[in-house]
């Protein structure tokens, strides 16, 4: 087996960076004020060209590939990694989708007209540059590529360096496509380098050139983005996800949104790790719901009550109620009052997407209200924690910091606004 | 002449910094879940309290005043910090207007149902804690408190060291009126120390319990907050605000809108620093104009068009168009068209606001469109960049940056918002 190395030249590596944020932001200001169907010209032809190449993107992507088996790293990995020819297709269909979505700039948010007669309108404006910072998926660069141009933002990108060559195939189209449409290239960019410190580079904000910065990937990708980042960042650390059962509660709408919270696809980010269950109907529902878990190929570790309910259930821990599985393993736990599982939540959990099962709108209600969390439910999965699912078309992500988006983050939330105010010669006494 | 210096014990800054903040927290989610009629009654409650203590406030005041005559600061920071009987009535009323002010917590934002039946809302909720670190203007201290309660947040505040006593004297009044609403004293807390740290504990965000900070006071505090804070900032660091006079214009209206620009007051960040002028109109314009700025008692600086027009001109130098004057003084600069104006905006300017003075509609539309700042109007003046003239109420500041809050910051722009889901036992397939 040939091992391929890539071989990078010395680089001043800052400076590189800095003058491609210099490009980018300048490519902002023309792609912010690019009319929607350049930008849609733009998608559609990366996409054609995307599979005019498939050939070329599967065999730079054999290569990284190769560089990844020979380093023996995870199955899991190398899954993220590879592309086929259906993947591919699927990454084209995924620019088409965003090019199809409605132009997010220069929609009137607010219009008023003052006492003194000034019009006022709050419109929605692109947020300038964005910085995607992702691992080994190389479809990160086309969909984030795709919904930053969409949204009348440049962006750089910068992927793991296992799908570099990947990355690079599939970046290539897209800036054909941008080519084909009179944008500038700058305005999808990716760091051509596979060098650790163009991350640094990102995270100091490439000398005022990046707006924010969205990172897509692991744990330790978005703690240390979080932690570092000298511009505002867009991410979910994790998702501590509740399902809580009020006492008033239809038992097989609860089971069904239980274990299709949990199992239907464990390693999301709202997939449930915490089921909390009112005392009162603990004795009805609790057997079955783990029975239930249990047979779908959950494991369950719980308090005294649940272990008392099943004994295949094993003791949760303090640390359980702080744990994102993001695997078949649930935390179970009996409360005694909703304003109890509230505090739960509130203490153990992420503000990221929490579900309350009851019948009862006043307790819905309150939870609805109380739960600070990005995604509060009732009676409905946890698992539509999603862009899609919220009718956004695609995200970019789900945040859950408290400025600007919260939530999923699609074309809409990678816009800012400004006001106009239009006067016939008003001057302020 | 008494001094009386203010001593302080020897404390642990840093760890009494983040008790104020962890307590802050926990009253976060008391004020963020409390009804607006408790949080206005609060308010009402503390604008009574004031009128009460007048005499305790004017005699800290004193102090105060005394201990900056005795350094013998400014006259303009005396100014700044002397209290009176019909300044604290104003202050009384700002809290009685925040009062009355619609409630922004819970407002639905946006709703709609998906195909499966889904109905999603994005509601408004509160921040949760901000942090808003102040200068020696000690009415700040009411303002500031109350736009953070009624928009549902948790507040620590931290005057500065020359307004401390009165500072102090008016958070008392509001914590008074939290007393009698029944709501936490912790929801509007104020730094009870002069030492230094403080502001630089405050900048890393009180161990996690600051959301935002917004800085009120001069350049060098905005410069140091935007530069040193870890957690998001709203503010401006200047306003180098333009009127730029298009081809096609009435003549009347410009001159009223360029004086009042300028001259209202020049000191606001809204108040215009360069004018530019299109060159065809220049000549039949330009001596007008600066006629009357400088009959206004405005001194003008400006290009060799400038000076042309008149001889009073003095040259402007490449630093005058990056200079933010906050005073009787204005450059002045002749531009070849509309896209050069345009591009002088987005080379000097602040992204505050920019305003075109012209009859024709089209260059109207194009200046709104592609000038990328918070505010920009058509035919009106700058100094109409403020909060109440936008119908907030009131405003904690004007932010330039492009996250969450642009332009004024009102009780709306300090809240946040989450998504809530209601459904019939929806799964996802």
């Amino acid at each position: 087996m040939s091992v391929v190395q890539i071989v990078e030249p010395k680089t001043d590596i800052r400076a590189a960076m800095r003058e491609i944020g210099e490009k980018a932001r300048v490519a902002a200001r023309e792609v912010a004020n690019a009319p929607a169907e350049k930008k849609n010209r733009a998608l559609f032809a990366g996409a054609r060209i995307l599979r005019e190449r498939v050939g070329d993107i599967l065999a730079a992507n054999e290569l990284d590939c190769e560089d990844v088996r020979a380093k023996d790293l995870s199955a899991a990995l190398i899954d993220r990694l590879t592309l086929n020819s259906t993947r591919i297709e699927a990454i084209a269909l995924g620019l088409e989708e965003v090019a199809a979505l409605p132009d997010p700039v220069g929609r009137v948010l607010a219009t008023y007209t003052r006492p003194n007669g000034l019009m006022i309108e709050r419109v929605a404006t692109p947020l300038g540059v964005v910085g995607v910072i992702y691992e080994s998926r190389p479809n990160v660069t086309a969909d984030a590529g795709a919904l930053c141009l969409k949204s009348g933002n440049a962006v750089v990108l910068r992927g793991g360096s296992d799908s570099f060559r990947s990355s690079a195939a599939i970046h290539a189209c897209l800036v054909a496509g941008l080519k084909e449409a009179g944008l500038p290239e700058a305005a999808i960019t990716r760091a051509p380098f596979t060098a650790r410190e163009v991350v640094g580079e990102m995270l100091e904000g490439l000398d005022g050139a990046l707006d924010v910065i969205v990172p897509r990937g692991g744990k330790s990708l978005v703690e240390r983005v979080q932690r570092e980042a000298r511009v505002p960042v867009f991410a979910h650390l994790e998702g501590i996800v509740h399902v809580y059962v009020d006492r008033s509660v239809d038992f097989d709408k609860a089971l069904k949104i239980i274990v299709n919270a949990k199992m239907r696809r464990v390693g999301v980010c709202g997939a449930a790790e915490t089921l909390l269950v009112h005392r009162a109907v603990a004795p009805f529902l609790l057997g079955k719901v783990i029975d239930a878990l249990i047979k779908a190929g959950c494991a369950v570790r719980g308090d005294e009550a649940a272990r008392e309910a099943d004994t295949r259930v094993t003791p949760a821990t303090e640390e359980d109620w702080r744990t994102e599985y993001l695997d078949a393993i649930i935390s179970v736990r009996v409360v005694d009052s909703l304003d109890a599982a509230i505090d739960h939540i509130e203490t153990y959990g992420s503000h990221h997407t929490d579900c309350i099962v009851t019948e009862d709108k006043v307790a819905a209600e309150r939870f609805l209200k109380e739960v600070d969390s990005a995604i509060v439910l009732h009676n409905a999965s946890t698992q539509f924690a999603d862009g899609g699912e919220f009718g956004f078309g695609a995200e970019i992500g789900i945040a859950t910091g408290r400025m600007h988006a919260r939530g999923p983050v699609g074309v809409e939330q990678l816009c800012t606004f400004k006001y106009r105010v239009r006067g016939d010669g008003q001057t302020r006494p």
